[in-house]
């Protein structure tokens, strides 16, 4: 499946930045890709980047309307069909990462054949995933794991990956969510997949490859997480990772949205993903903590991350702040490269 | 879901008995609801139940033909389409548990439309599932887990049911595969729910209940399985059960079709199933040993079990020679009903 850019990204009437992470996340990854956004006259959000009617874009030369949110229950709201309509008969190509799938529209589908626009419904798995056969694969992967959801894991694989870009080494970003995959253009849904199919998934994302290439995938969910842990493990077994990036929200104290559990702590985190990562690479190694301090003020940031590096004897850093140099560093070492 | 009774079971020409397994289940479980067997002239079972052709079974008034097999991915071999066909135009309904979907297929469709059959693809999981909350639930639960697939977990879950029910405990078998939903009537195909649901289909599955009641679930493949470790996570996580039974093959060294894996101990399975477990049910506790010991002989078995008994310090049983009365007895002193 591939993309036709430049985007005009739908973000609707939405108020809540966090369902609208779609959109923020192209503009902060792919900028170059993002022609503008189209907002309601009620939203109270701005990606920053300049608003377009559909007509502007199609006479600009935009190539596809990207939906920018992911709402509750992944439902399209009934105001933005008229929106998706317009840019269908204008040619434009539709890209939903939504459950809800544009193809199950008979109407839509019917003025897409008309006018040339492709319907493109990312949160698709492929029909052809295998169960997953835990046989070791050529080259290296690098996953990003975390205590909880939403706490980072999507932001530092594209972080590490960039990292390694610049510093030469061979890597590519494997995404595992609809908003990853919009990103870099390919992908696989790994929350999409049926249950028996997600480790085959995992291994058919990131595939034998040179000895000195490093897959970076995109994690999901959280092992410790009461909704989401089969994903979590299935996409373990299946990245069969030699390394292994800790994601947590430093503020964080509960599972977001699951407020009866607590989180784990770090520690916790690294050892049960290296004791069940062990079963498909007897090898793992956690390389790395990557950490969302933006609930603590700069004197809490130091003293916090500096506890956790004595704690872990492991590179702790927040990417929006620090980067992911001191984590590449720490992998060179480790895996000698 | 009501399946109607009595049943033909199709077995077509099949070789191997392990394929048959859906057969030989609703014979054993289910004596009651057979008719008969439907076989091809170069089959090499039996089931042990009368030969009927499809015309036979319609004079005798029965009520389904069902699918008697798992064939490897789960497709619907080409001759036994003429028989499903037959079936239809006699208005038998056809109950099928493959991957592969009866009303997929548009001819199959118009003559059941004719004839009044029902297609009944039972590997098909409700539409309704949500994203599991892990809140506790009232009533109790027991989940039946494994080193691998296929040493006994469906066989187990249903002789622990049966033994509870003859001692006047209240309790319901929850079916998870397509031959304990066939066995049971109703249930869920959790390997065949979307990755993001499987905990919140095993809460849907076995909901609040009276305190004294328990539901006896069928569990799914295997934490340590490379392929469907993420299916037994969630399923265990949904669960949230109370007690568990450890399944086991005396004599199986290797993960069965994954031999280049190692079977854990019996140990190592109970003691991963406790610490994962209580992420979602602080007091789980394993309650008992299932063991398939039918590759050893009288005295092998017997020192086996003793050195395991004492190893574990519960009841082991093999639940076709031994029944499951032991672990029962040890169910009463632990959770004292």
């Amino acid at each position: 499946m591939k993309f036709n850019a430049p985007y005009l990204i739908l973000i609707g009437g939405e108020k809540d930045p966090t369902y609208a992470k779609t959109g923020y996340g192209l503009v902060q990854w792919r900028r170059e890709l993002v022609a503008g956004q189209l907002r309601f006259p009620d939203c109270e959000l701005d990606l920053g980047v300049p608003d377009l009617s559909v007509i502007d874009a199609a006479n600009q030369g935009v190539g596809s309307l990207v939906i920018g949110t992911a709402t509750i229950g992944g439902i399209i709201p009934d105001d933005w069909w008229t929106v998706i309509i317009e840019a269908v008969d204008h040619g434009l190509d539709i890209i939903n990462g939504l459950h809800t799938k544009l193809k199950d529209n008979p109407k839509i589908n019917d003025r897409a054949k008309s006018s040339g626009s492709r319907l493109l419904d990312i949160r698709v798995p492929p029909s052809n995933i295998p169960v997953g056969s835990g046989k070791e694969r050529s080259g290296q992967r690098l996953l990003t794991v975390a205590t909880d959801c939403a706490c980072g894991k999507k932001y530092t694989a594209l972080s590490m990956n960039d990292t390694m870009g610049r510093a030469g080494i061979n890597s590519t970003f494997r995404a595992t969510g609809q908003t990853g995959i919009m990103i870099s253009g390919e992908g696989i849904p790994i929350d999409a997949v049926t249950a028996d199919f997600i480790s085959g998934a995992a291994e058919m994302l990131t595939p034998d490859n040179e000895p000195n290439h490093w897959d970076v995938i995109e994690g999901q969910g959280s092992l410790f997480h009461p909704g989401y842990s089969g994903v979590s493990l299935g996409l373990l077994n299946g990245s069969q990772p030699d390394a292994f990036i800790v994601c947590h929200d430093a503020t964080r104290m509960v599972i977001s949205g699951w407020e009866h559990y607590s989180l784990p702590s770090v520690k916790e985190c690294i050892d049960l993903h290296i004791q069940l990562g062990r079963i498909t690479n007897p090898d793992i190694a956690c390389v790395g903590i990557s950490l969302n301090t933006s609930g603590l003020s700069m004197d809490e940031r130091d003293s916090y991350l500096n506890a956790l590096r004595k704690d872990t004897s492991l590179p702790c850093v927040d990417p929006l702040i620090d980067g992911c140099d001191d984590i590449l560093l720490h992998m060179k070492k480790v895996f000698s490269f």
